[in-house]
């Protein structure tokens, strides 16, 4: 599938955004979870570096581009429904979250 | 900290819903990605068993209550943003797809 192909099979929201889940390639630990658009995933595969969508700065976010800490693509996934994409990368630095943690899923809630 | 404490401190979408990525707790698969408003996160806590907001169906869905294929929880975690809920769950059935897949997550992109 080439890249134009695919995205016509995705299906974005109103934004033009898709959500994206990005795992660790290595030990499946969930990294974070964040958005692309049609530019974002273009990147993403012609790099193989992961990219996403900044809604906060709305622009192009190349992650990793000033900490370091960028996400190298080992797969790239869609679901069923095409309106969710999965990625499993390598975690240079194994830091992923702008707090300084690994993941960005640090917070639990203690079950009863 | 209790569910009301919880459901102030997660930031809701202009619809009042959050993402869920849903995970395997035992071999870390990623199994889905669905949403949750705030009565679907008080059920999956209160009732120990996943429930999401169907969009399609606009309305509370108990994942597995017609296929069996219900996903018990095993530990709930928001991320750093607290916009985004992950989930590990014990899968019921091993299927957590519509399609009768394992994953939602099937279709992989080749990359070059």
């Amino acid at each position: 599938m080439d890249i134009t192909d695919l995205l016509q099979t995705l299906k974005f929201n109103s934004q033009g955004l898709i959500p994206v889940i990005t795992q660790d390639a290595f030990d499946h630990t969930v990294l974070m979870m964040a958005w692309m658009n049609k530019e974002a995933i273009t990147q993403t595969l012609v790099t193989g570096e992961v990219h996403y969508w900044s809604r906060s700065r709305q622009e192009l976010w190349h992650k990793g581009a000033t900490s370091g800490h960028i996400q190298k693509l080992h797969q790239f996934f869609y679901d069923c429904d095409a309106d969710t994409i999965l990625v499993k990368v390598e975690q240079v630095g194994n830091i992923a979250c702008h707090t300084g943690a690994r993941s960005c899923f640090f917070q639990e809630v203690p079950l009863n």
